[in-house]
């Protein structure tokens, strides 16, 4: 086995490494909480190298980096690609960091400069470029996380795309609001998620109400404390379901890129909304994202640093 | 000068006390941060007669209580009203204090006890009392608050309402979300207020990615970082209205029961969404409603306790 670089999802509050060898075939993995808020005291250089020297990663092993590392916060700023972007420009615009003491890029985001609809995405034109690399059609792409996108895609350029903060509105709604009395069950019942998700797609307008009315329906013993927690989840992703189906034209097919229990419920809420539903990993799109562009920035220039 | 009663709002976090004569006019005042999180381990008489002590109240001069401490974690459970609920019959269903050395009265809330739109309100009913007692024509209210309410009264009751998570979400999201990189500035701009509010207003589904797009047009350059706060306090208001307006028909006149900087807020965005608006005193209104409240469960009763 041959290795060719190492690839590395770098984000505010995750770390995750790869080995690749010259296949693309992962030889070793690494991950922890070492995003970029633990990075800015401790040192983007010696947290990186820390986890390849733990895997015995050779000096001159090329590192290919997407996510936040290449924001104003991270390592070394890395730009945007404007939309509309081609995936390749992202791999082609990505930035070298100096004085690192082997060759590591970190892939630029990319941009929506519209007054009227300003956005950015850092990691997810990564994984974008994983899952779609050649596909030529009219894609519609549902990403859910912290900031779930919404990404609009023809003939292999992002076209436009939309950010929802569902994820951290969830966190923060939970923890520190009224209704955290209201999401103290710990188990998750997808009936309730489904029916909540079937709400919000009627109503995307009725968020700020119905969320109160969680609370007010346990209090007068209409709903189960352990429902809370599936009502809230489906609130905020039904809203976020039907307010971007309606700014993309309610296409019928949505590719869903998630893992584990975000892949399972929006799947549940995007079949109720009508959707047909592609589900991709999300995990594995990142890995092979920068594996693309480590072949395409690397390829012909690295046969050397193969150990 | 002779002392009627105490009237006093004891809420989540607040607590606020007024000594009144036989007019209703208020002979001394009282209010701290003693909300009902804080009497729990101190104990809600030591707080109440520190406060009467404090204002050298007679021993005798009963209480009148209304807000949280007629909660479950309050002082005494003061239950609901269910809507349609008459005023009268809020303060027909006071709660007495029992033990506590002298008269003390908590009002109930009011309970809408629909399984569809479930809904509760405590402090409110006693502003309504204090704003609309005697009117007998239909009157649609807003009373914005970390837990805002729309009311809609008819002939005397309230006849529905809907509380929105307004107030609550614009601090956890200010404070605990990447927006919180966002509303640094410590000046308000109104104009971008209004924008903000206008564009909710237009597209009321579109919130979750409307919060985004602050952040996205500070980093692209469009906005500034000083207007972060009242967009966003422009798009949770926006929202909360074009709702309400439309669950309630779309009235014209809308009564705002609110003060200080939330009453300008509030009445900006209102008439940006046509509505005509009639602006009531929040603080005052609650003690006048207290005031009716303690006429009407004293009056007759009590002129011994008179000082």
């Amino acid at each position: 086995m041959k290795l060719f670089c190492a690839a590395a999802d770098w984000g505010t509050t995750h770390f995750r490494l790869w080995l690749l060898d010259t296949d693309g075939k992962v030889a070793g993995t690494r991950s922890s909480e070492q995003g970029i808020m633990h990075c800015q005291p401790a040192g983007f250089r010696d947290v990186l190298e820390s986890h390849l020297d733990a895997l015995f990663a050779p000096a001159d092993l090329p590192v290919v980096i997407c996510g936040m590392a290449g924001s104003r916060q991270g390592w070394v700023e890395a730009g945007y690609v404007d939309t509309p972007a081609a995936l390749d420009d992202v791999v082609r615009k990505a930035a070298s960091v100096p004085g690192s003491g082997r060759q590591v890029f970190i892939l630029p985001g990319i941009a929506q400069r519209q007054p009227s609809a300003p956005d950015v995405m850092r990691g997810e034109e990564t994984q974008l470029l994983g899952a779609f690399d050649g596909k030529t059609g009219d894609v519609l792409v549902c990403m859910p996380g912290t900031h779930s996108k919404w990404v609009e895609m023809s003939a292999g350029k992002v076209t436009g795309f939309t950010t929802h903060l569902t994820g951290e509105l969830f966190s923060v709604i939970s923890r520190d609001t009224i209704l955290s009395h209201a999401v103290a069950g710990s188990t998750f019942d997808e009936t309730a998620f489904a029916q909540a998700a079937a709400r919000a797609l009627e109503d995307p307008g009725g968020l700020t109400a119905a969320l109160f009315s969680i609370r007010a329906g346990q209090l007068l013993g209409y709903r189960d404390q352990s429902a809370g927690r599936a009502e809230l989840s489906g609130l905020l992703i039904g809203t976020e379901i039907a307010t971007a189906r309606s700014a993309y034209g309610g296409a019928a097919q949505v590719h869903l890129v998630a893992s584990g229990r975000m892949a399972t419920l929006y799947d549940i809420a995007l079949v109720k909304a009508g959707c047909d539903v592609v589900k991709i990993d999300a995990g594995e799109v990142t890995r092979r994202g920068l594996w693309q562009a480590a072949t395409q920035l690397l390829g012909a220039r690295q046969p050397a640093r193969i150990s």
